[in-house]
């Protein structure tokens, strides 16, 4: 911010993305006094009607859903609040256009995580546009509370660790059909098998995540494997996301694995199911340390998909200081709760 | 460090009492490659003897237990790990003199965590004394890790915090006679209430850990109350560390409670439980967050002592790092692993 009587108002925010992320982002942002001067959505049902509408809010915002996103960027703002896809492939244009117009950029991509190993074309390129234009690209979400910052400060309690082993469960209910069909939600096993073999499996943020975690402990990174399981139906179970009944042994969700090994000795584990719950499940967040001592941490109740919003935008003032660049989650400070509004 | 050629080299530590806890700091100490430079303690019993053969190690350290702590301290050093005493009344010379000599202090007492209110002549004056000398002195141990920067990196999640509740449990067994008499355990109720009546009751490190804790969130205190609530024993319970059977009915641990409530809103309580063990019980810690969302964090097997001497290890670096001053727990930065030796 070049002018001063600017430093102590509240940030100035565009929410791009406006499906069921960037709803509850718009709920929260208000709530915190952020000033919301644009938005972005590309649906034809969504473009042209007021933000409150579309996301569900009892109010009006007095802002507009645009489908031009260079112009909505050509007016300014400090910040672009980005939940649109989950691959930085996809994303890199969207993250492009915001550094260009000199916009920092908070997103809900897991990729930025850790992109330099996955996508690190893509990874340099942002950074060195980031750098140019002054401003930062950073990922968060539940990701940066409960898979690395509340580890690497349990380790702070470590004298020596053997092993790292993180296990999560989260709701593919909660997380539209276009998620559901892509975890091949009630297909048969045989058809998920075939279809592994044909398409090959996308690595997880899993494996992100796991190296953001090694990059903040300074160690490096000697090997990564990645693999996933079908999780069965063992009784029928109703898909809202898809509107489906999964039938016995039919799909119900995956278990995505990594295993990072490092050069120093410790090795990291993370497995990531993602299922459709029966009534009165919960997420939940899981890790234990073997090592001297060892040592556990369990979240029983863990609301990944909301936390995943709070987490991002409690990131806004911390993106907004941070040093110019893509910084991947190793990079960035501790994370922490701003109570009231910004 | 002045002279250029120390940068890389590992840190020379002074073992500033060699009690239980310093025996295990100094086994954790070598475990890292620190350099031990002196060791202080008063008992007739070590005084005289190789630090190796007090602190219970198969292999002599070459450095002697000295009752004369300027003179070890006038050797210089680059930190002293001070395990002593819990209260900044009877730690003040020792820290004071560590100071005087430039040696950095990270220490397990308890007051230092958050000194400002309860010693604030005290903590004022050892933070003038230790900016003089260019040194730091801070306080670590498992309150650093489990009461304290787990909590703040779970709120990172949190969009509106009501409440904060933790809860945790202790193993009075594990911190010898001294401890267990001053929570008066074996004695019936009656005259644990007579003793509060007439003593009052010491307020414990859940104060010092929630004003930290405030603090850190950038929220003001408007209140603070603490009480204690003896646990009884509802059958015959050993305590190891008196060499007794406590009777049904007496004392086998007290809760120490503080409620802190904020100007802004946040009310924050912390439950500290100290009692003897029956045979397979462990420590445990416990958080709740009500507010949007609730969240909950469990340690189902946190043993405390032995993180409190790993914590304070792995702080070394950090203290040595940090600018000079006293620092309470909100001030210093996040704990971290370091894997290896220094």
């Amino acid at each position: 911010m070049a002018n001063p009587t600017e430093a102590n108002k509240p940030p100035r925010v565009i929410v791009y993305g406006v499906g069921a992320m960037g709803a509850t982002v718009t709920r929260l942002l208000l709530d915190k006094g952020a000033r919301i001067v644009g938005a972005i959505g590309r649906s034809p049902a969504k473009v042209g009607r007021d933000l409150g509408d579309v996301a569900g809010l009892d109010r009006q915002v007095g802002v507009t859903v645009e489908s031009d996103a260079r112009q909505v960027l050509a007016r300014g703002a400090d910040i672009a609040v980005v939940c649109v896809g989950s691959y930085l492939e996809t994303m890199h244009d969207h993250f492009a256009l915001c550094l260009e117009h000199g916009v920092n950029v908070v997103t809900i991509e897991e990729e930025a995580v850790y992109p330099w190993t996955t996508a690190p074309d893509l990874a340099q390129s942002l950074d060195a546009l980031a750098r140019v234009n002054g401003v930062t690209l950073a990922a968060s979400g539940a990701q940066d509370i409960f898979w690395m910052n509340l580890i690497t400060t349990l380790l702070g309690a470590s004298h020596h660790v053997d092993k790292v082993i993180g296990q999560c469960c989260w709701n593919v209910d909660d997380y539209g059909p276009e998620v559901a069909t892509h975890l091949n939600i009630g297909q048969p096993r045989e058809a998920f098998d075939q279809y592994v073999s044909e398409h090959g499996w996308p690595e997880f943020v899993a494996r992100q995540n796991l190296e953001a975690l090694v990059s903040r402990l300074n160690l490096t990174v000697q090997d990564i494997r990645s693999d996933v399981t079908p999780v069965l139906a063992n009784e029928p179970v109703i898909c809202r996301a898809l509107g489906i009944e999964v039938q016995i042994g039919s799909l119900i969700g995956t278990i995505d694995r990594t295993v990072v090994t490092t050069q120093e000795g410790p090795v990291f584990e993370l497995s990531m199911e993602g299922r459709v719950y029966r009534e009165g499940e919960n997420d939940t967040n899981r890790w234990q340390v073997q090592g001297e001592p060892n040592l556990d941490l369990i979240n029983e109740s863990v609301p990944y998909r909301f936390t995943t919003c709070s987490s991002l935008v409690n990131r806004i003032p911390d993106v907004i200081a941070a040093p110019p660049g893509l910084l991947s989650l190793d990079q960035m400070g501790t994370p922490s709760y701003k109570h009231g509004t910004f």
